[in-house]
This record gives structure tokens, C-alpha cells and sequence, in this order.
């Protein structure tokens, strides 16, 4: 009987020693730190693995070596979100001879296609994947939505397997769940930290939360008081876990605050090389040092 | 003494046989079709020649073609807009080395990167590019716009030599056309065509404009009417580009519209095929009669 | 000790019987559905009250008219949004002379105000208040926020006694929570009723929920279930709300569904009229027929 | 023979001694600069005018005051635009009594109608109206825009007589040139004034443009020149119009910079007072010195 994937996914950020350079002994430490926290799975080239912004060969070195750390101990799921569709199918077919276990595809995010388009296009692809495919809602980014029609359709296609929705739009998000109730192993995951709690207590599947990168034990613990439904350790846990991205989320001015903080964190913690590629530069020396002081203010770090 | 690029330069659509092969004899029509129209300049991989739609191997294939097809007869522009920088080096490396002219960059648009960001990311490129290279505005597309600060800091890179701009937004253009009377060879092209009228009685170099693909002399005699301040004449070729733009661009319901009633319009011509790359698919049968019927209309092709 | 305001405070429609008349009979009839229904407070002139849609004449009217129904026995809420200070200001005191205990205020919805603007808007606003102000947080329909800085700020200010949330982010949401602990009577209520048993799960006051006006019973169980933290019932009851409004919310196909929705089932119950102010008009004959079919399926009127 | 209104007819800005209060005597003066630099009619209640932000006293007290002032000397058109029907019509009424000549009407501002009820509120809004009535496009304050379909309708609706456009997006005004080929009455103005020499010099009518409150004479000549397709003559003063426009509109950070900076202006020329509505205040005396110092640049002021 097959079940929905679960649990807490992080999307893992891109170790780099420079522009086109893997730090592969921060990749390692990174995946060994969320394993040991908990996790279910790991997401590589996501929007917090900076994906579309790696050179395609970057990208298969990222694959590849991820799936040989990791070793089969959790799924790996690899985005393969492109513009162009030839190019989605060959991550997708490089990351099944690699070993990874599922795809994830957000909307080609140059030209905005309309619904019906959509539908046509998501038909096309699907018939090309070597592994299951989660749909990616991330509108706020491709512009375009996943529509619920859409997604409704999707249930017949036997090649998808689940919708991980970052659109923060939690209406979109119940009406999701409503959909997966008719297939047994459809995953509805979340992809904002601050609103897992409440997509796991009212039914939904698990969380792909950037700032499990910093620590993971927590979104785990988080994860399972919700499934548990213990909701008085789910509001305990869920207020931290605002404390954390409150912290490390607002340091930087523009949109890119998120993920710059989370690697520099990372950095700070000892885990992985913060360089990030272009458009964006990691934080300058101000910036970080406010997350140091914010690391050590949430005990991540010791004082001093 | 330079001076600026001027005239009309098509943005060439990519003759498709199917997802992953050019149409070669295609290419060769359209770019004859395009040089004996009298246009300024060939520009490919932009916007309607779906760029970022196509693989990478097609667009070094498209690259090398076209400048064998055009053989020096005119400056060719390449599209090397990306959301990985070192992608957007690689086809600028293959563009100069294939013999182009310039190439053409439009902010990465995926993350939208905050005016300190994108300054900073425009210097880095800058920096690593083998050819004369524009700016390309096209907010829509992008999200976000190179701002007017952005541009008056670029008047001092000598590697960037003008902007084309899609933003539909005249006041922008005419800051652009102020700031541009600083620097000889700089050149301000305007992408719509319903705008180059104008855009050139008011002291632009220039269009990029779509519709010329269909009617290359139709755009070219626009363009040296209003660059010899013939007003009356402007406003009559003005009249027959706004009644062609009306004809063709609103057979389709979607955003895709434009670029598939060009394509479609083309191969109506038996100048190329009109396959279109995902995410979209080219006019099916009743759109494709609604072309034909307004080509003959508008004398593009004979009754019957 | 002062307390939260908290639990269910429906938007009530304005019934109408035509342009500029109240149906007074039918506000009689749904302020005594409300009430049996168990609801905390009514809020008049709303989005759901069309409140920016009325004249002011009619606005004073339904103002007299609820406080003089209503008789104390809840509160009642006024929504005094305006473009014009002067007229918001009016508003709040025929309101206070007329027996209510509440007004509530949007961003002023032509002309966007920066939030340093914004700030200086709300001190100078409230120093004019004869009664408790909340705000109103509606960025899809007056396109800017009260940032949560000029929240945080708001603490300080004695005239203001919460929030009201109609922005669809939950992140946004969880963030008023926080903040609200810093004052005892300090309330922080969600507008969409498709996210009230989160909003209340994790520590928010209540749900000024739009279809509460078909059927108060059921959104006040789900609040005090929810508030009561059994989560078991909470989901059974969200459930339902889902069902109700993915029924009632999507047969207009226009933004204006949600209203008309409700005003046009209201009018199937027997409540009041469904007449519409301008920009609208009421649902045609077909779309009655199917809200009529719907509700059948919900249980709300007996079939044929 | 009817003919279309054109010329340059400057939105007023409303000379305010505070909150409620009208300046009179700067509306004298005000109306006597404008009629004196040549203009072509009178646009109060406007953007520029801060209508939406007045309260209904005060605005009926300046539509009189302003039909007085003028004594028919040009035509005066009055913003009626309102979220509430009834107001829109009872201003309308009032306009006509004070011996207004016209009145404009941008879409209900709230609820964005979607085009079929846009196009019911016009006709039922039109049958109740004494005066003739411009459409008014103002996507970026209204979020919805009247569409091309629904001006092709309104071409048969012998109460309205015209469009003012300021979108800013000129492939829509010259669709409505286009359009208004069809009847002779029909004008066609543009709103931002840096497009009033390209909107003339291909077929439009004229500008409602806000600078003309500081410079009338300048915008007056500017459209002479175009009119009179003396293209040479039209570049000179387009380019002191954006010189204008690019050292006034630039003094304040938020979108309200271009009203506090005509107002601000018209202050430090002895005009009026430069009191702003909720949710705006004045300029402060940095901001105030920096436009005094462009208005010397300008040589709008003398030197000292």
C-alpha cells in the first residue's frame, strides 16, 4: 500500500566554494547535520538551493554527489524546474541514473503560461519523467499558479505524486488537502516554515522548510507534535520556530534575506561555505554579525 | 567616431521542426526575407525567438547558423539572458567565437535581484563579456526593471553600448533618450512596434519590433519616416503597423498570442515552420484560418 | 481587567431593496439569525457590507438601525473606511451617538500611502476616535498593508484595540499574534473563514467570517472548538466550512462571487433582499438556480 | 459640427488652508494662472486635485466656487468618480446646477468590477447623468481599466464624450485614437504629461497634465507646437517638459511625490497654500527647500 511522502523535506541550500564551485565537504557535513536531525527526505535545487541560478554542470555534481552521501538513508528529491523542456528532462533523467527518488517542477518561469497551456505542457513533461513528480507551487516567484483544476487532473496522472506549495496562501493549501484525499499516496506538503504547524494539524503532509538547513531537530520536533496532534507542543514549537526565521529572516533588506541568512548561518555554524551566486553576494561583515549575535540569542551558537 | 546602433532590428522567432531541431532552411528563408527587407540588424534568442525555452545545444546551433547565414551583411545580436551567470558567459563566449556582434541581456528572472543587487550583478557580467552588450528592459517578463540609476551608472561601462526596452513604459523610454545624449555610440531601442513611431520622432535610435518578422519593409519604412521627421508619413505607416499588430496579435487568448500569431503568420507565408517550444504549442486549425484570413486582408498573402 | 474582543463577528450584508433603500425588515431578520446563531458581534459596512458601495445617507441609516435592533445585546462594529479623513471621522461619531462600541478602519483605498504616511494617518486619525478603533488589514482591495511596524507601534496608542486580518497571510497573521501578547485587550481576528480554525488554533481571538451570515452556527462551533483546543471537532468543522464556501463562493466567476454568493443565498433562506449596490447587481437566474441546488446539498433548505 | 475638447485642461490642485478648509483666494489665483497661460478648460476633483480625499462639503464648495471663478471663460470638468453610486450621481447633479460643463468618471475604486459589470455600471451610471461624461483610465489608483470593448460600447452612448488616459501604457491610447475615428464629438486626452507631444503628434487631443498648474504657458505651447506638427518646435518643449516634470516629481520618496511637489511649487510661486489631505501631509522644509531651489533652475522663481 503505498503512502504520501512525509515529514520534514529540507530544501538544502547550495554549499559553493565560488561561482561554479561545489564545497563537497560542506555538502557532506550539511547532509550528515540534517539526517542526524531527523529529517524525511532531502530537496536539492530548490528556490532555497538557489537551482536556477547553478550552471547545468553544477547541477549534476550537485546531484550526483548528493545521492552518493546520502546513500539511500532518506529520499532525495531534485528540482528540475527550467524554461526550457528539454532541459528539465535531462536533470530529471540524469538524477534517476544518479539515484534520487523524485523530481519537483515549478512552472517555467519566463513566459507565464495560461491554464490551459499549463495543463498541456505538465501533460507533455510527465511523460518524460523517469521518477515521480511533485508539482512545485511557487507563484510568487514563476508568477504563475498551479490551478486546482489542474491539480485535480494531476490525480490521474500516475507519474505525479504530490504538490509541495509555497504560494503562502493557506485557502489554496486546504483545498489541496481536500484534492489528496482521493489518492492514498498523494503528498500535500508546505513550503513556509511558519505554516507547517497548522498544514500538518488540519491534515497536510509535512513541511519543505529552508530553515531547516539551521536545524533541523527543531522542524522535526515540530513536524511531530502536529502529526501527533498534540497541540499545546505544537504551539510551543511552532512559536519557536517564528523566533528563528523573526531572527534570521530580517536582517537583510531585500527578498533575498531569506536565503542569505540561512547561509550565513550555516557559515557561522561551521557547516558549509556561505558564497552565493549571482544575482546575489553572501552578507557582508555587518549583516553578519548580526547573525551571529542572533545565532547565539537562540542558542544555536555559544556566546563569544 | 561611433554611433549608435539604429534602424530596425527584428527579433528573429526560432524556426522549430519539433521541440529539439531547427529548422534550417527556415532560418535561411527568414534571415534573406529579413536582410532584403532592409532591416539594421538580426536579433535572436530574445523574447520572440522563445530564448529561454530552447536547450542549450539548440541555441549554440541557432548562434552558429545565423551567423553563417548572415555572413557579415549585418550586426547580429544574440540573447544571452539567463538565470545562471555562468550560462550567460558560456553563450557570450560561443556568440563572439560564432561571429555576433552583440549580445543582449535581460535581468535573470527567476530571483528578482534589488537595485544594489543588480548593479552589483551587471558589473560581475560586464566584466566577463566578449562582445558590445545591451541592456534589455522588459519588466513584465522579468519582474523587474533595470532602473534609471542603474542605467546612468552603466554610461561608464564601456562594455554596454545601449538598452532595448520592452517595459511599454514612455516615460522610462524618454529618460532613457535624456540620459543617452551623454555617450555618442549608445543606442536606445524600443520594443514594441505600436511604440517606434514615436519612439523614434522623439529621439530613439530604433525598434526591435516583432511584427517586422512578417512585414520587414513595412517596419523599415516606419522607421526612416519618422528618422527623417516626416511626420505625415509616419503617421500613415504608424496606421498600417497598428492595424497589422491588431490583426495578427489578438487571434490568440492567452499572453502567448503575439508570438504565435507570428510564427503562424510565417509559416502562412511559407517562410518557416511554425512548431513552437513548450511551454506553449503553436495555433491549431481554426486560429490558424483566422491568420490567414487577415493576412489576405491585410495584403500579406493573395485571396484564395 | 479588559479582555479581547473574540469569537465570531459576522460582516453582515446590507440588505437592500433597491440603490439607496434598506430593507430594514430583512436587516431585522438576519440580525436576529445572527444573534440566535450565537455570534459575539456584528460588523456593518464592511467589504461584505458593500459599505464603500453605499451612500453616506444610507450608511447613517443602517448604522441607527443595527444599534437600534441590536439593543445592546453585542457589540456592533463600524466600518468607517474612507478615502476622506473628514468623512471617516463623521462616520465614527454618528456611530458613537448611535449606540455602537467598535469602528474599524481600512487603509484610505485611492491614493497608496507610504508607511511613514501611513503611520501619520492612523495618529492623526485616532486622536478623533469616540470609540475603539480596529484595524483593518484588506492589501487586496485598499493595495497597501498596515505594515506590522506601524502594529507594533499602534500598541501604544489606547484608541485602538486590535486587528482585523483580511489578507490571506497567515505569516502576516502569526506575526499579530505575537505582538498581541503585549497587550491584554489587544484582539487579532481573521477575516477569510477558511483559515479561522487556524488562526484560533494557534492563538488568534476569533473570525469575522463572511459566511457566518448563511449559517452562524456552524462558524461558531468551529471557533469554540477550536478555542476550546479540541482538535479533533475543529477539523470536522473546518471541513464543513470549506464545503460551504468552496459551494457558495464559486459560482460567480468574477471577485464579486463571494458576495453575491452569500446575499443571493440569503435570499433563498428567506432572510432579506438580494439586491446589489453598484459596481453590481444580483445574480441572474441561472446562478440562483445553482446556489439554490447548493444549498439543498448542504442541508441549509429543505430539497424542492 | 461638434467638436472634440482639446488643448491642455490642467487637473487643479485643491488649495486647502487645512483639513476642511478651502483656500479661496489661491483658488483665485490659481484659476487666473491657468486661464492666462492659455489653457483650455478647467479639471477639478481629479488625482491632482486630491478629490477622492475631500470630503462631499468641501467638494461641492469647490465646485461652485470654480464655476464662479471661471464665469464660462473655458469649460470646467469635474471628478465624480466615487465608490457609491448615488454620490458619483448627486455630485454629478451638482456640477451641472453650479454650471459645470463636464464631468469624469474613473471605475468605482474599491471592488474591482470585472468587464461585464464595468460596462453595466457605465450604462446605468449614463442615464443619470446632466452633463456629458469622460471616461477616465487610471489603472494604477482603480486596479481595473476601462477595456477597449467597453469604449468601442461606449462610442453609442451619446452621454459620454470622450476618454482621459492615464495609464501610461500608449499602445492603449493609440487604440483609442483609433477608435475615436468613428465619432467627431470624441476626444482623446492623456493624462501624464511627459506623453501629451507623442499622444498630439499622432491624433490625440489634448493633455490633462498636472504640471500645467505650475507652468500653464510651457504645456499650453507644447501642444500648439504638436498640433500644429511643428516637430522640431514640439522636441524643444518636450524636453523642458521633462526637465520639469524629472526635477519636481523627483524631490519626494513615495508615490504622493508628484502632488506635494506641484503644491509645494505652487506655495513658493505665491499661488496657494500647499495644505494636503489625509493621508498626506505638505512637504516639510528640506523638501521645501529643495523644490525652491529647482524652481530657481527652471527660472520659475528668481535667484535669491
Amino acid at each position: 500500500m503505498p503512502t504520501p511522502l512525509s515529514g520534514i523535506i529540507p530544501p538544502l541550500i547550495s554549499p559553493l566554494k565560488d561561482r561554479d564551485t561545489l564545497d563537497v565537504a560542506g555538502l557532506e557535513r550539511l547532509i550528515e547535520h540534517l539526517i542526524s536531525g531527523g529529517v524525511s527526505g532531502l530537496f536539492i535545487l530548490g528556490t532555497t538551493g538557489e537551482g536556477p541560478s547553478l550552471s547545468y554542470r553544477l547541477r549534476r555534481e550537485l546531484i550526483l554527489k548528493t545521492c552518493q552521501l546520502t546513500n539511500g538513508r532518506v529520499p532525495v528529491l531534485v528540482g528540475i524546474t527550467d524554461t526550457a523542456f528539454t532541459e528539465s528532462v535531462n536533470l530529471a533523467k540524469y538524477s534517476a541514473e544518479a539515484g534520487a527518488t523524485h523530481v519537483v517542477l515549478a512552472p517555467p518561469y519566463y513566459f507565464p503560461a495560461a491554464p490551459p497551456e499549463m495543463l498541456e505542457y505538465v501533460q507533455d513533461l510527465v511523460a518524460e519523467m523517469p521518477l515521480p513528480l511533485f508539482l512545485y507551487n511557487m507563484p510568487g516567484l514563476t508568477k504563475v499558479s498551479f490551478e486546482l483544476d489542474l491539480v485535480r487532473r494531476a490525480l490521474d496522472m500516475p507519474g505525479i505524486c504530490g504538490v509541495k506549495d509555497s504560494s503562502c496562501d493557506m485557502i489554496y493549501f486546504h483545498r489541496l488537502i481536500e484534492i489528496a484525499k482521493q489518492r492514498a499516496d498523494w503528498s500535500v506538503l508546505v513550503g513556509p516554515e511558519e505554516l507547517t504547524a497548522e498544514a500538518v494539524l488540519l491534515g497536510g503532509h509535512g513541511g519543505i522548510n529552508g530553515g531547516a538547513n539551521l536545524h533541523p531537530k527543531l522542524y522535526v520536533e515540530m513536524y511531530q507534535a502536529a502529526a501527533a496532534q498534540d497541540l499545546q507542543r505544537t504551539r510551543e514549537l511552532h512559536a519557536q520556530v517564528m523566533k528563528l526565521a523573526g531572527a534570521i529572516y530580517t536582517v537583510g533588506k531585500h527578498k533575498s534575506a531569506i536565503i542569505k541568512g540561512i547561509k550565513c548561518g550555516l557559515s557561522l555554524l561551521g557547516i558549509c561555505d556561505d558564497h552565493m551566486a549571482e544575482p546575489f553576494h553572501r552578507f557582508r561583515e555587518p549583516e553578519r554579525e548580526l547573525i551571529r549575535e542572533r545565532l547565539v540569542a537562540l542558542g544555536l551558537i555559544p556566546q563569544g
